[in-house]
């Protein structure tokens, strides 16, 4: 969990908050960031040019998610325009931690931390890192 | 679609709406009574004998829905215990429809028809019922 | 349902499958695409400058969906662009019916049409379209 | 988040992992745990006697998850009977949480706490919890 202040520095990912994103409190509902986060993942894959569905089909190596920590804010509603700001938080030889904040323009309304280990798809078990995204890091 | 009343004669699936079901008018969305319908042929096939996840996983055979048509009538509520009738309208050498009711007690709330194929896994590609589907629904 | 083809002249709505969007199967699940056409109609609903949050809480008027015909004619896969595109069908004193195709590049995956009821969200009731969405429409 | 090993002796929740639940790795989505423990949370909220949905619209008090910690040990696969093991692990005058265990049988999928804040509805503002609720606990 980020604890500092930071700059937006990382990938910021746009989404909006659909009409089914929300719960009948009016609010969006707690489980649907976990989605926009990994939506924000697939982007910042992309952007440092990993072909995630190639590393998945060739190398069978995929990614589970083996801890999760959200802190909600502020609520977010329907058809908010929102950002997903993420960076790496901590690398290590088969795991990778993200670290993400969502903002409404200015306003911060969710930091979280998403903790991610290779697998091998086949036998859903702990594998290292593909060369691939080692370099899409350095 | 269904037209005509009939009595509750196929499998009754229950179910329970949970608050992340309702949207921000206070109802059921939607959308997730698909996913009812299908945990209801999930059941179906269950208590037909049919292990479907031996049939993904030895015949690589599972099936797409290809059409999908939903009558809502009235809507689910928050913790509403809800009952998902279901039974097969129609049967074919590679395809098979399933008609659905959903029921709260004794109100009809929601009639579909959801039309699967049978597919081969690897290839996406139409393929003839598994036997084993084909003993358990004759 | 729409059965002639027809130039891409409405809206076009963009989204992006999401990893959590598949199933196991590979395959964008069906269920997923009635939460992309609602967000097609939330774009175009703002784009004609309808408010619909100020018309939800100041009119206090709503859309029920209260049919939906879905043809799936190939599947969406993980991290797939893709292309909602969204007119108007049929537009009554109280109802209107939005068809929608989606598009991956040139290639059609899915026509569907959804049939919408305003309501009275205090009395869940059918009430008239409000004149804000008339005057868009005309 | 639980650290010492418990017997289940909480509330057990049973639910079932459906098709629409896994994505294209093949095991249950991690966010579809969050619905699961909110459902288990309905059902403690019932079986202690408190009328969500009567709180909700008389009193006007609901919950907001304010922080969520979620430890994924092993996955859950389609079609897999699942229990949720649930007890208040800690209460304060405005805040509850909760924490939980995701069983297979013998096996030990999940453990996570999920911190409500009570809240006026209308204001969407932090608010002691009501009556109905501390009675339930003592």
């Amino acid at each position: 969990m980020t604890e500092a202040p930071a700059p937006r520095e990382g990938l910021l990912h746009e989404t909006r908050a659909g009409y089914g994103d929300t719960d009948q409190s009016g609010i969006v509902h707690h489980a649907v960031y976990l989605r926009w986060l990994e939506d924000a993942r697939a982007t910042w894959l992309r952007e440092h040019g990993i072909d995630f569905r190639a590393m998945e089909r060739d190398e069978r190596a995929g990614f589970a998610v083996w801890k999760a920590e959200v802190r909600y804010h502020l609520p977010a509603f329907f058809d908010d325009r929102l950002h997903v700001e993420l960076w790496v938080g901590e690398l290590g030889r088969a795991k990778i931690r993200f670290d993400y904040r969502v903002w409404r323009e200015e306003t911060l309304l969710l930091e979280a931390s998403v903790h991610l280990a290779c697998i091998d798809l086949d036998r859903l078990r702990a594998r290292g890192l593909p060369q691939s995204v080692r370099d899409a890091l350095s």
